[in-house]
């Protein structure tokens, strides 16, 4: 608690964190997934945010066949949507998720189509590569995705949480990497992300090898999540706010800063330079620089600029 | 001490750190080193673990010639044998290690052969290549290799360490890149593993340009090891039963699971999952998966399971 | 305070924290900026160090057209001086800088040069790549660079400071990655550097893309500075002994230290250890492995040996 | 002529390029373009081949809107069509294809949709990325793609044809890669696989910075085709004879060698055969090649073996 | 000469390679070096043309200290004119130029500064570095450069026309990777730049290690150069028809073009595609496209479209 | 004829290719393989020349398991040996090879050892791993390999002379990328090194993708081999002239740039350029360079010159 106290401190100056209840309660996902989705509830608790929340509580979040697809649909619609500039995932019911859902993707997986050893293989290699594609897509959103995750987060929930930017948690989350007890190398995105989002490569290599469960302290320490809140709801609400801070900047700077943290991710320093000094010879003459410098030099904040769509 | 506890009790639900004290015991090592080797003691204190203890205490194992060419074989002959599983490194007597003994290799490399410095050179590439090989054998063991130290791991100790992929310690270890004090630019491996080791590039350019100790605490806090532990005996019980964990697991979930791990550190995100689903397309046909995800289902241990062997 | 005590500890076999009084005075930099700078000045505090103080205190540091000039030509002339061994960066006034001058440089950036989309895109991508030389200079410079911050570090501060290899700050430092506030995108090394700098990528674009100001101690938990101090004058002193440190070392040793920690970054572990050989197979035939190994035989600190020019 | 009956003699051991008359009939693309596409006619004029013509012949095959969301259809279909070994590509009408259909593009391209040079670079992104993807389908489809070419083939023609795998064309045919008659840098693939297609870089560059006509033979010589027929009607058939060879082959074998291949171009030797391992650890477990091998040994031709569909 | 006169026919629809002689008069060396040069001579024989030419016949254009420095000055000079849209190479004298001035560099290579092999080592890469920069500016000079090649081309002289984007030669030309034969790897440029140049790794191979001639037609037929020519004079008028056709079209798009082809030839094509994609974001907004695109639907040649500066 | 008659007017200069058919005579292998070989005959036919002829002919040199090993042991030890400073493989017998023994090898490729999918693949990526470093130990041999091929070069002759540095072969011999045939996709070198050894993409793709045989000329034309000659007997004699021109030049300039010829094919002209500063920075330091340069300068061949052995 202290620790949460301490660092909302750090932030007074702009009231980053101040819940704002309202929004919070609009967030309520009562009313169950949103149509055409059945395992994602969307909502947009304030102007350019868009809330996905994994929605499936009575199944733990576990994620089955309409999950993977819903995913991609769902982001490549906010992925096209101009009213959206930030996403904030989060999920419903009394965990994250516990994981890739066996039962439903057991015929799939377990018993892949083919009459040769080769020819699964084949099968098995489109499966993979779009279950992949499900969680790439979170990361070829242009828009910053946000997670909070409360409670469990299992399995493949680590590899939906790693392809996301900013991970926030509250005191009762943990995380494991599950795969290696049932018998698999992870492969939808965890062995390739973790060990970029976090910088103890000791740590990674246990949590991968062993399974063991990892709480929210150590998920703070070791640069998991960059935020632990003491409940659910103060999460949320930070969440929210953190959100809007976001939403509330120059979209083709937000932008433009995403796809190249991302491009520097994978880059020689080097590279990342030139790939960015590229970028921005149009982004530079955006209005949106000459109407931030203005607000900045007459103090005002970033939400007092109206920024066209992008 | 309160901090270990802290941990503990972390992974109480799996009883993961009760030490077993039968086969700690099994672990020590007063026989001196196996035949053929003369620094190195191999044992086998559990099913499918191998033990590999430096093992030349009276010269606080410093790395002579036949180290140097022990390594080697002793990880060529792991890497073959299907009866392991895992591989825990510590040392035996005061301190881990003092790094290369450069009285046995002053020749080798204070005097190297040759009648022009291209010539010099060109052998000097040479023994720097073997030398580089020595750890990389432990990388390029499929098996993962856990490694626990004690007291002082000082220069080619922090080369071996940091090609190992667990790392736990006592609260008496202490590291110490000391290339730089004798004189060279660290060349069989630290450079190019410790800034992948752990998160702060702060850190390790000032470990490798001072010299400078670190302690077991700053070890945690930066990510160099995940565990630190009151003592050695309290580390080598909690080291044998994360071996135990590992071993546990199906060997090719386990070894799957670290060659994509050294291989996502190596390629950017993209790279990682194109590989690693080319990898998995056969790995998933495995018969590890069907009795993992059973033992699953039935909420069995992993350890209930029997796995062929890889 | 505790917390440096601690820090302090660790180190007291050398004496490495201990505040040489009379040199910190001689940083003091009163006359202002070193001649022919106008917002540099450049002073020897001790032998074979070199300090280069941010001089444009009354604009609290703000980096104008002559900065970015000034930089690229004081470390190409420490680049080339065989009496400089390590350089040492702070800033004189409140503040360490807050960052670029956005008035004098509104000119070029703001109403670029050009009539057609194009041809300003073109003259754009001169000016930033440009500007990115300006930090890639204190990268390319093969001594390593120290840089002490204290108070505000906003922007193009964090820009420079990245590019540097150990970073410390007092206590009342504060970091800011200030860029989206004004609509664009980090495109002097920040987005390329960070996340090759600290280990937790969620707080690297949580930082990026909220330009929320961090403190010290965040900044010493998540690995930026690898030390926090009381106040400037104790950073300033402690500073001043870590550059002495690394001055003393063999040249030989410390430059190609850092000219493959850098490369390595940059290179999976087999291209940096193929570099590594290549490199030393000259380097280890300097006399300083002679000298340096014959000190440590007998016990001496590497400060009593005395090394060529390099 | 003498080049090509030389050519064709080299072959005669297996009757390769004598043409089947029927089947080539069967390719008369006199019916017009196959529903529901508008702009391509497609045909199996031979078991598991299929051929996709370009046919829009009075324009001239000039790429429209519905060309460019046509290939992307037909290439994915044709991706997952298990009866499909092999494509074969080739034109109606008088020649390949004219290239761009600017009249058609000229909104998207001319005139860019947003208000803000920023916005207008985003949205010019996308359909520059979307237009790329329209080629690259070709090359990420996993059968070959043989393409025949008569006539004239300019500017996104090129494009076209560089991603495709076997390139042949007739006595008549030119190439010239246009756009930079038209003001810009050819940005849909024809400056990024060109380069890795021929082997004259001094050729290359010509080509691509004066827009000059390549004719056939030049192209035979510079490697950008690899054979040259003297018209249409025996190029036809021989592309129709080279698709059989590849057809009646191992689909295991077949499209494992055009992944691996296409891998190998954008990767170092040892990455290649580090992924190509990977890939084999299962592929070698085909019946197909204890079908082809038993075929090899009875001197029998692949064509007498049965493959499972892939 | 039938050779020739094929080639030329090739291109009679647009007399790319009709002579136009008062420009090539134009073209005389017959006043020496251009001042401040001493080994160079600048000209501008046409609109827009720079022509460059290596002028130090007296000493068959040997590559002296001189020469290092003043390529570098000139290219620079030449990149950020906005009056030269592409550059012209060439030799006066009776050859192209017998490489590197073995006595005037002497000094350097062979006796280099240092008391210690690793401080000399040093020292020689400073210079190995500057000279391997003294030919990439050719490579970073953002206008296409053309070089004609006529008699020898040694060594250096091999190093030099690699970097430039199209080779043209004359009947008489031969080319010698001479390194080897005074001992040492090429290192300014041949080693790392022929392979990507031209198409046979046995031929390029055989080259460097036996420093045997290659003659016009094997330069021809293995593209090193894209055209013969049966005397230096036809060579010249070419080459500047050549360079005026370049020179005739958008800046804009033919600099792009350089840009890009050089990227691509270091990466991927992935990778090329996407920095493609991010380059022509703002250079599609240029009125060089309509213009050009209005000219081409008029029939206009680009030579009668007025381009502005870049 | 005319042809090679061409081409050897060309180095009429240096008499390169006139046969010394003493040395031609002591490379005859009437004595069979050289013990403790089976399948290879190894003998010195000239000073500094090693000579590796695959010797089997009464089963066509087919590659058997003997074959695989002797390989790897006879290339690691030229590698060590100081009197060899070339290599040229041949082979005995009526052909070069018709690649691998199916018969011999069929165990292990055919009925691969493991109780499981996941195990056979991990055994079988050992195999090929294993087989893949048969051929690179040619790359990674330090010295020179020129090969000599007479008759069919089948499978994995071509995977074997791919690895090879110059190629050379008889108006007889052809090349076949046989594996397509068997139901593989070729693993062991040809799919990798193939295209970065010939200039034209789609010749290499038809070659792969049909396994057509290619005569001499086309293998001369394309590049694959850079010299053809009427018979064994007379590229015998020209490729021991060509070894011995190899021989006499600087062994610590031939073998730098072997080492750096191959690492410029893996990577970008700058990373090249980067290496090869670092690799010459010891080796201009050698003797040879001055004994070479003086040579030239008194107009001697580098035969005149006695080089230390490297």
């Amino acid at each position: 608690m202290l620790f949460v106290f301490t660092h909302a401190s750090v932030f007074s100056d702009r009231a980053l964190w101040m819940p704002a209840h309202s929004a919070v309660r609009a967030m309520s996902s009562s009313a169950g997934p949103t149509s055409p989705y059945t395992t994602l509830a969307i909502s947009h608790p304030a102007e350019n945010i868009t809330h996905v929340e994994l929605h499936r509580p009575e199944k733990i979040n576990a994620m089955n066949k309409a999950f993977w697809r819903e995913m991609v649909e769902c982001f490549n619609e906010i992925s096209s949507d101009p009213d959206c500039r930030v996403v904030l995932v989060s999920a419903a019911g009394k965990i994250f998720t516990a994981g890739v859902d066996l039962m439903d993707l057991s015929g799939e997986i377990l018993q892949p189509k083919g009459d040769d050893v080769a020819r699964i293989s084949w099968n098995l290699r489109q499966i993979i590569v779009k279950f992949q594609e499900t969680f790439s897509v979170i990361e070829k959103c242009p828009k910053p995705v946000v997670v909070a995750v409360h409670g469990a987060c299992i399995g493949g929930g680590v590899d939906l949480i790693t392809a996301c930017d900013i991970r926030l948690c509250s005191q009762d989350a943990w995380f494991q990497v599950k795969e290696v007890d049932i018998g698999l190398a992870a492969d939808v995105g965890t062995l390739q992300r973790l060990p970029k989002v976090i910088g103890s490569r000791s740590l990674v290599n246990e949590l991968a090898l062993t399974a063991r469960k990892m709480f929210a302290d150590e998920a703070k320490s070791c640069g998991l999540v960059s935020r632990v809140f003491p409940d659910k709801e103060a999460m949320m609400a930070a969440a929210l706010e953190l959100a809007a801070e976001i939403a509330a900047r120059s979209p083709v700077a937000v932008q433009g800063t995403k796809a190249n943290l991302i491009y520097s991710r994978d880059h020689s320093v080097d590279e990342g330079l030139n790939y960015m000094a590229t970028w921005n010879m149009s982004m530079l003459q955006t209005q949106d620089l000459i109407k931030s410098a203005q607000a900045a030099m007459e103090k005002k904040s970033p939400k007092a600029v109206t920024f066209s769509k992008l």
